[in-house]
């Protein structure tokens, strides 16, 4: 979690580029565990649904923070799912760059009673969301704690973005 | 729910039509439970306030998914809870056929912390969505998973409409 | 709660000369918890992040509603947590007489699984923006019911305002 809140300064990289200087690959993009799409657009905005930490079919992380989940896997499942909502993003708009702005990010974490650590969890999406998109991705962002989740996943993430039109 | 993620052809159907067709009668409007409002717009959306299992003031489905409701009970609650949420919209447009685009569901479950199957709960409200408003209803979600619920209710869900300007 | 729904009528006054006679100052603007914005604006909407109750770094509320924190003091918290928003508001527009319309409340209470009040408490939330707003303040809500929250805090409310251009 050492890069937390850092904002590149390389604004002349697309999004694209700097995934792959963080060495990240946007995973194949999930199809919904239900009967409903992935993301919507309305005018310049899209909404994504929310993102398991999938990769490939394989659900990455399972449990609660605060049990069987560590804080730092939790940061791991927030980064995790959230790279599948850019992998929603792109399969939207293409190029990454067409993204103007992140609005809000909204993040379900599964954790125990007493767990209190969920900022620094979700950081694991903000920390994300601000190395991949510079001063494009200053978002604001919504926290859920939740006793039980979809498939027993770790964490569910919700991505608004503000495309060019 | 074999119905699960039918989405009709017919596509000259009202949504009104469409749901006579299924059986449904829309409940009458609920008032809030607080000092709020039912709904509200903002430019061309549509967004309602969490609507609940109601027919006609009685609370039809109470209690936790994984305890004294099944998972079949779940997807009726979400059903009737969108059927308020429909109800709603027409209130706010008159005719639903005003209605663009189904843009977002918000589901929450009132259940146990061992519960799983959120997506096939939630399904109740994505079908009839599907069912009813056709090509129109295609809809992102995002689903929560609450241990307590106002008034002990099973469900909440809220609905984004995009209307004809 | 005797205020609940009351609207003003003075609808000369402004959201600030209100608050005032309230007796209620707005605490200084909290910094995130995070590594995301305090608010973000999309064409002519705000949509604040979650606010918690502070005043001035300290965390007024803490705990449980249906264990340590009775209802009236989950109303005490959301109210706090919706001043804390409105601060938000006003540092991202200067003076609130230009906001238009309260959109939408968000609230999350903090609580056990047997706590069944929720709409009553999140009022704390609706009565002030109904007092302060008047007629722009008549606004959607979702409430969710957490069993962890982040820091222990009593509740989280998200306020979303459309602006004048």
């Amino acid at each position: 979690m050492s890069t937390a809140g850092t904002i590149k300064s390389e604004d002349n990289q697309t999004p694209e580029q700097r995934l792959q200087e963080m060495g990240l690959e946007l995973p194949p993009v999930p199809k919904a565990v239900g009967a409903y799409e992935p993301w919507v657009r309305a005018g310049n905005i899209i909404y994504t649904s929310g993102q398991l930490p999938w990769i490939d079919g394989d659900l990455k992380y399972t449990g609660k923070m605060g049990a069987e989940l560590s804080l730092l896997d939790g940061y791991d499942a927030f980064l995790l799912s959230t790279l599948n909502g850019i992998a929603q993003l792109k399969s939207a708009v293409g190029d990454l760059h067409r993204i103007k702005r992140i609005l809000r990010v909204e993040g379900t974490a599964h954790c125990t009673p007493d767990f209190t650590e969920q900022p620094d969890a979700l950081n694991g999406a903000s920390d994300l969301i601000n190395d991949v998109f510079g001063e494009r991705g200053r978002h604001s962002r919504m926290i859920y704690s939740d006793p039980a989740m979809c498939l027993n996943c770790a964490t569910l993430v919700v991505l608004w973005a503000e495309v060019e039109l």
